[in-house]
């Protein structure tokens, strides 16, 4: 699946600059601008590391033209679904939903935000293929044009999570098993023991340990059995 | 849960009010700052409608001060596990397990966001209770201070998604029915009637079409019929 971000007719050079900073921080590369203003040096400065995705945008005059090679068009509006316009007509999928609908698919797909102070024109949300709205607090749902595209670009964005070097199970049976025979040893009331071993299986089960931390608490736990057996 | 968002001595003005911005699009009201810039007219700017986050925003002159009444303490780094620090032995989360491991309790959360340039020191890391990590492109791991809130603020946020009235399977079903026997009536050959029919179910219900969608397909149906009849 290929993206394009398409803003249509942004008017701050400001807001341009940080769209491409975010792109570029969750691999986005084309950038489409139609009618934009004139990128300055604070567009720059706002894309920090990421001029050479404002070097090569390409500028179209139309949103037709913008859009014209793309298999889809995904619009982007804040406008909740209490309106009665036509577009509202659609369903509005949040943007992990979209995800969900896109996965598996090839094809070019155009993500198209609006202008920051109105959004798309009803006749180009009636373009798109797909709307997407970010759930947000009614009582404050229009979010800056680079903040959402930072949260869409975020969900459609495929890297890896937080490198989670979890336990292996048997390593965390034997942390349990450990820790049962040092309950033992330093006269643990039996009646209670069997309780207390469920309950630091619990805490320790929630914390979703890695590897280097069963490794860290079993050398504590020799330790203890160290000490006592001196 | 109750969320503060602290920002440990952000450099510009602009991103505080950024930030403000993005909280009240999700629903947050208390910002916490420590050593900040002078706030003055572009953080106003920046922040838009959220002149109330800004000023009922509390300032600390340390960050023991500003987390002295957290339950946890939730840091965020742009860091990845790459690096040999201290901090990152703690497993990193990305903003969705972060929302996954908080899910159920009840407490004050802070979620701490580091400088522009520097982030979080170690120092400040080792006192947090968990670390989020933003997946990000490798080549360009370095976000704006207020898109990471946004992203982050966005996963916690907890609003409802976008307004889905999906038809009911019933409606559905007798969609399907209707489109067998307008096939029937146009003269559609019998062998190739149950892999059409099929074709067609699949593509409507990967559409996922809402009820009135389902109403206005069989009142296209409706009409071919009647054309057919006349």
């Amino acid at each position: 699946m290929k993206y394009r971000v398409v803003l249509v007719e942004p008017k701050y050079e400001g807001n341009v600059g940080s769209v491409a900073r975010v792109m570029k921080n969750f691999g986005f590369t084309d950038l489409i601008l139609i009618n934009p203003p004139k990128l300055g040096e604070f567009s720059l400065a706002m894309s920090a590391h990421a001029v050479d995705i404002l070097d090569k945008c390409k500028i179209f005059r139309s949103f037709e033209e913008a859009v014209s090679t793309s298999n889809l068009i995904v619009g982007a509006t804040g406008i909740s679904g209490k309106s009665n316009d036509e577009h509202v007509r659609m369903p509005l999928y949040n943007p992990s939903e979209l995800k969900e609908k896109l996965c598996g698919w090839v094809g070019v797909i155009s993500l198209v935000f609006g202008r920051e102070d109105v959004g798309l024109s009803n006749e180009e949300l009636k373009k798109c293929d797909m709307i997407v709205k970010i759930p947000t607090n009614d009582e404050y749902p229009v979010m800056n044009l680079s903040h959402a595209a930072a949260v869409i670009l975020y969900e459609l964005g495929d890297f890896p999570g937080g490198k989670m070097q979890l336990a292996k199970h048997d390593d965390l049976d034997r942390l349990y098993v450990h820790w049962g025979s040092v309950l033992e040893r330093v006269g643990y009331p039996d009646h209670k023991r069997a309780k207390t071993l469920l309950m630091l299986r619990r805490i320790l089960g929630r914390a979703i340990l890695t590897g280097r931390e069963v490794q860290t608490l079993r050398g504590v736990l020799r330790k203890i059995e160290r000490r006592i057996n001196k």
